[in-house]
This record gives structure tokens, sequence and C-alpha cells, in this order.
């Protein structure tokens, strides 16, 4: 049995009860990745898959046919916290043969929300006394972790003015491989008016730190323009250019199954 | 002509190039209010209508058949500010006769987002020469308005901590009735967890001080239960209670074109 986790969508942060921190993902690439692994198994006769699709809820999902009912799970996911959770059980219960992570992770979750006129009688009680070479790094402490604030669990109060202070998540990449080192890693890097040689430069960063077996690299620019271009890269060398979300997904899987006959 | 603006989904704030600031509305009821309202104008046998519907990109846009394309102008929105222009463009071309606020509108924009270690020099640096009556005063100053700010048009980097200061946004609501007092005003409230007694006083006060002509008053609680109870009160008395989007959206457009005819 080969067992494929894709990531789809993008992860929401929430802020609050109604309001949160969202990001410009659609999760369509992750459908048209699982269009092209199914239609694989198809061409080659195989049976013997199960696709694990990790995919936030306000992302597309992918057009399941009948037949395949059995070969995919949707797993839900909302912030970066439940993606790391679950991603951490799959690996539990299933040996991963490969892992395409497209879901567009937020780098920042709210830590905390605060007055800003709270946030400021904080700082300024606090430093009255303090000599002035040390001032900076109280502020900076006080601002990581105030102890007025708000509560995040209701809807917040548009009367007064606000201070939102983001932590970084995990990086989820990153887990994939200590979960797991012989697990076929697909990395994705999305930068914006970059030269090719800066995203081809980043992306293999992307690769080296975290062992991705193939990064799908582009650019924001030309999504713009209606286009949508992907360069695939494996070990330093870009080994395919594509345009299109069908065309992008198609080189991926393509190369991934490719690497496994070698 | 009778003109009509509807308004429907919810804002998003951008935070940077990627990231933004959203709310849980989807803008169904939008939709059903739309399709009440074409409803409406087929059983009195008139097509003496024209729609207006400000919708966020996010939100659903209603199913318009094909002999009603003629009835519907459809305005995209994103953040708040692109509702207040498009609502007095539509005020300045339309004498306007209904206006059915459904969009939920962004409390806050981001007014700018900057490094906590930045911030914290910032502070620091100010206020050492200062004495210490007014200290609280030019720290609230200086975070309202920071200077080492970072570039909101770019992506920012995950690679330090941050800090998203948020300024309170216009309201919309507020601003229907000045253009133009004759306009019949249908608000919204929804809050979360409240008495059915705070509810109605929350939407007396929205209804006062907005002029509005019919508030549709919802509680959270019960969307968790599937279920989504609104009500609609006039001249601060309760006159019709409804479950469900449809049943909301045909209370609010009878009770509407009744007024009208009274």
């Amino acid at each position: 049995m080969i067992n494929i986790v894709i990531t789809a969508g993008g992860t929401v942060e929430n802020i609050d009860e109604v309001r949160k921190i969202t990001n410009t993902s659609t999760g369509k690439l992750g459908t048209h990745i699982y269009n092209e692994i199914t239609q694989y198994f198809k061409k080659i006769k195989s049976n013997d898959f199960k696709i694990h699709y990790i995919v936030s809820a306000t992302a597309v999902r992918p057009g399941v046919q009948s037949e395949d009912l059995d070969k995919v799970i949707f797993y839900g996911v909302t912030d970066t916290e439940s993606v790391e959770n679950t991603i951490i059980k799959i690996f539990e219960q299933y040996k991963i043969n490969y892992f395409i992570h497209s879901m567009a992770i937020s780098d920042f979750a709210v830590s905390n929300v605060i007055e800003i006129k709270q946030l400021a009688k904080e700082i300024s009680g606090k430093i009255k006394d303090k000599e002035e070479k040390d001032i900076s790094g109280i502020i900076e402490d006080i601002i990581k972790e105030p102890k007025n604030i708000m509560n995040q669990d209701k809807k917040i109060s548009s009367t007064s003015e606000i201070c939102l202070v983001l932590k970084k998540t995990p990086k989820i990449i990153s887990l994939i491989k200590e979960k797991d080192k012989d697990v076929f890693l697909v990395g994705f890097k999305l930068l914006k008016n970059v030269t090719e040689f800066q995203l081809i430069e980043v992306a293999n960063n992307l690769a080296e730190k975290n062992k991705c077996n193939l990064v799908l690299a582009n650019d924001m620019k030309y999504f713009n323009q209606g286009k949508h271009i992907g360069l695939l890269i494996k070990d330093k060398t870009v080994i395919g250019r594509y345009e299109g979300k069908k065309d992008i997904a198609e080189g991926i899987v393509n190369n991934m199954f490719k690497s496994e006959g070698e």
C-alpha cells in the first residue's frame, strides 16, 4: 500500500470569535495534484494506494469519483497547530511514502490582543524604576507577553484601538523528515517579484533545510498576469518548467513516481 | 424605477501582500435576500427595479436567471474603504429606495505592522528624557504611529516577531441616511451568547443611531446548533421571528415592501 499525504489550502489563525487571519491560498493546486495521482494509479492499473488529504475549511476539495471513495481520507484543519497535530497522528497510524506539502501555512499565530492604551500603561508602569540601559529589552518582553490582554474567545469590542501581538508558528515542513526520513517530500516556495536566480536559490535553501526531494518554486507576479509558472527543482537543478496548475501538478506527480522507479 | 442596494459577505483587510484579516461571513443571507426581492417583483408583475449588489470577493453570489441579467449590477469590494467608496458612487448615480446592509464590515483595518524589537527601541528612545507623568500618553502615540514600520505592500518576512497595530474603520451604516434620509434602511446586528433582551436592546441602539427602518438581530450561538434564528425589529418592537436564512430573507423583504405600501 502506497500512502500519500497532500496538504492543500491555507491555514486560518483566529484573532477572536469572528475575526481571523487568512492568506490568499485557494487549494486549487492540491486538487490538481489529487487528480494527477489518481490518474497515475489508473494508468498503471493499481488500486494499492491511499491519499491522506489535509485541507483547510475554506479551500476547494477535489471531486472524488465514486470508485475512489475508499482511496481518500479528508482531514479538515483550521490553524497551524491543527495541521501539526493532524500530521503527527497520520504518521503514527500509517507508513507514509509521499508527502506533498502544498498548503500555505501561516508563519504567525495571534499571541495576544491588547488595547493600545493598556499596553502603554503597562510599559509605562514597568519602566519607572529601571536603569536606562535595559529599558528596550524590558519593553520588548512586555509587548510579547502583556498582562491586561483581551479575551480572544469572544468578539473583541470595537470601542478601543487595539494591537495584535503575533508569535511565530512552528515550521511544519521541518516536521516531515523528522517523522520519517524515508518519506518522499515535495516542498513549495512562493515568492513575489524576484529574479529566477533568487527564486531558485531560496527554493534550494528550503530543500536543503528540510530535505525536500522536489521543490516547486513559483513567483506570484505571474498570477496577476493570469498565468501560473512553476519551476520544479531537484538536487539544485531545474528539471521542469510548467505553466498552469494542471501542468504543474502533472510535472510534480510524474517526477515523483519517476524518482521512485530509479 | 426602484433602486435597491444589497451589501453581502465580509470585508477583507490586508495585512500584507498575502496575509489578510477576514471574518466568518459567507454572504449566503445576501443571496436569499436577492432571491426574495426578484420573486417579489415577479409576483407583482413588475420589471421596474434594479438591484445594486455590493459583494466581497470571497462571498457567494446569487444565481441570476437570464431574464434578470439586466436587473442586477454587481460591485466587487475588498476592504472597508472600498465599500465606502462604492456606496458613495452608487448614491451619486442613483436615487436609492432600499438599502439592505447585510455585509459584515470589519471594525478594524491594519494601521501598520512593526517588529516588536523596533517598537520597543522606539519607545525606549523617546521616553528617556521625559517627565514621568506623560510617559503613558507618549508611549500610546508611538504605538499608534511608530516610525520604523514594515512595508505592507510586500510579503512580510517571518524572521522576526511582529505586532499589528489596528485602527478603527469608518462606520459604513451611518453613511446611508447621511447620503439620503429617505432611503429605507435595513440594518443587521450579530451578537453571541446574549439574552434576547440584550440582543433587542443593542439592535434598538443600532436602529436609533443610524435611523434604520428595520433591524435583523441574531445570535451566533444558534449557528453552531445548525439553526439560524433572526428577530426582525421595527420601532423597538419585534415584528417577526424567523428560523433559517431563507425565512429570514423572506421576512425582511415582505416587511420592507409592506412598509412601503403603508
